[in-house]
């Protein structure tokens, strides 16, 4: 059983920096009904590589990646919200991105496929909404990538997201974040297997995806959590090789590799990765201050992670900050949650009751 | 014109898990003149990468790594001090590494070189102090990698080392420094040209040890120190082929790589990152504590840096508190620099104070 539904993009589909696409179509997924007014629609725009499978329902019982915040009484309560969850544009997990075949060749599109903003990701999603007739959201939640995607979307389509909900996420890509992921392209676009991004789909670039999310993982969790759960554990085995494995912590990034690598598009990590570097709020207007106040926004909900060192935590505080002096009123919370960037995908005591208290006042 | 002296080791050599190696050398440097009882000898191990060439002297004009710091009037005065600076067993700045020639073979060790610990580097520079007949040094320093190595000489050498000057080391470690380094490992040898370690001398595994260099990089320096350096600065040509380089942050990386590869053996990068991993300095007697109540240290300055991924601030005031309860009369500096793990190599307006007045007062 699939949940999954599609929507067809207008055809050609005009990028934002230029490029077109054919034929091209979003996958998304939707829980609970929308109201006779359309006015109890919630958006979640996601991460770099979820799907739109945010949690179960009736028509796909597997569990989602947002499971425990996403369903009836919880904290995004699906018996209040008519919530839809859409897979980026140029991702691979149903919507149109560089693994689609292009209509046009029969082939895949691989590095054919035009360059990709999250601008891109943004606007088509709000195709979605318009096939729902929804003009206005009741809520538009984003947490990591998925907070630029709806901070874009705030800013292309003013009062369209009056309540936003950004979590972990970034008005900009520090060079910290940009150095890591520029060298996980690196290593994906280094691999013999990349071919210069027209790999066979039996030849993937496994290896070097394989240290690209590897890297990921170290960027994504903290220190401190790693010290608490690994310490300096040792792996039962010695390795057979110089060089292999020994550690615990090299156990779990193996694993989390082994999960990874297969599932998601290596051309689709390098455009979307790519996206985040030149996502820039300040390109709307000229400064973040100033992206943020054409929103028209009303209230907002920000959170952030102390132990984040890819979204680090003053890039929420200037979010915040910025919508304040706007006018919106913002709760922000600063989590002191162990688990780094990815403490929204596993810290759900501190931040299921957040979510749940801010979309309950609205 | 060259400073570099070379001590042959005992032959074989024996190190700590077993392995031998004939007729191995260590390369030195010294500054200054020992005096007459032998008393004012000041050590130096380093880190990874550098060689023994700390600092200019008229045997060798070149600029050294740490120049800042060492010479006539400076934080280490080589008016006052015999300092003698040992490149690690198994680097390849001259001391015998998997890069030397194994004699029985005639062809270089690569892998065939011993498995190698930081206690063999702290072993052998003994046998340079056995060589000016030092009993007894006036000072021992050690930063980052080579901190590991001065804790492992103390302890293994009791009362020769009474006073420390410990900087950005840890007494062992944290998972996620070695997930960093276990990636960089991977990614050196999952280079093709890496064949197992038996890489033909104009064949290195140029692509894998630059992105090891990246990666070091990264974890060298802080977002902090990026973010006022780089911000969003774009080169200011555009990339010929897509996903390359397109931001200052970018090229810095390239830059270093470029300088990095190509001086440095990739076997003996692995070597001693590997080293860094196995380090525990509670090996030595079943605690840290332990370990460092039986340095019979009396003196130790203990220097850390809040922005430091790579050897966090918390492993340093650790290594401060252990000395302290073990008796010993510890300066333990917290510093707030921006450059992480690096700032010893940069910020000298915040070191060379700290360590001048520490060794001015011994």
């Amino acid at each position: 059983m699939n949940a999954t539904r599609y929507l067809e993009l207008p055809s050609p589909y005009i990028l934002r920096r230029g490029g077109q696409i054919s034929g091209a179509k979003l996958a998304y997924e939707t829980w609970g009904s929308l109201n006779a007014d359309a006015s109890n629609a919630l958006l979640i725009l996601t991460g770099l590589s979820p799907s739109a499978h945010a949690a179960s329902s009736p028509d796909d019982p597997a569990q989602g990646w947002w499971e425990s915040m996403l369903g009836p009484g919880k904290a995004i309560d699906t018996q209040r919200w008519f919530v839809i969850c859409v897979n980026s544009l140029g991702s691979c997990k149903g919507s149109t991105g560089p693994a689609s075949k292009n209509p046009e060749t029969e082939s895949e599109y691989r590095l054919d496929f035009p360059e990709l903003t999250l601008e891109d990701v943004a606007e088509s999603a709000r195709h979605v909404l318009d096939h729902f007739r929804i003009k206005r959201l009741g809520a538009l939640v984003g947490p990591s990538m998925g907070g630029m995607s709806a901070m874009a979307f705030a800013v292309m389509f003013p009062g369209m997201a009056p309540n936003l909900v950004l979590i972990s996420t970034a008005p900009y890509s520090l060079p910290f974040a940009t150095a890591i992921r520029s060298l996980q392209r690196e290593s994906i676009r280094r691999d013999p297997n990349w071919n210069n991004g027209h790999y066979a789909n039996d030849h993937w670039p496994e290896q070097g995806f394989r240290t690209a999310r590897k890297l990921g993982m170290i960027s994504y969790r903290s220190a401190a959590e790693w010290r608490d759960r690994f310490g300096r554990k040792r792996l039962n085995v010695r390795p057979e090789k110089p060089f292999e494995r020994e550690f615990e912590v090299e156990a779990y990034l193996d694993v989390h590799a082994d999960r990874f690598v297969g599932s998601f598009d290596p051309n689709s990590y390098l455009y979307l990765s790519r996206a985040m570097d030149w996502f820039d709020l300040s390109d709307h207007g000229g400064a973040v201050d100033i992206a943020l106040s054409r929103m028209q926004a009303r209230r907002a909900l920000v959170i952030g992670v102390s132990t984040d060192i890819l979204f680090p935590i003053e890039q929420q505080r200037e979010i915040a900050e910025g919508l304040r002096n706007a006018g919106v009123v913002v709760d922000y919370f600063p989590l002191p949650s162990i688990q780094g960037h990815d403490a929204f995908l596993v810290d759900f005591e501190r931040f299921a009751p957040i979510v749940a208290n801010f979309l309950g006042c609205l």
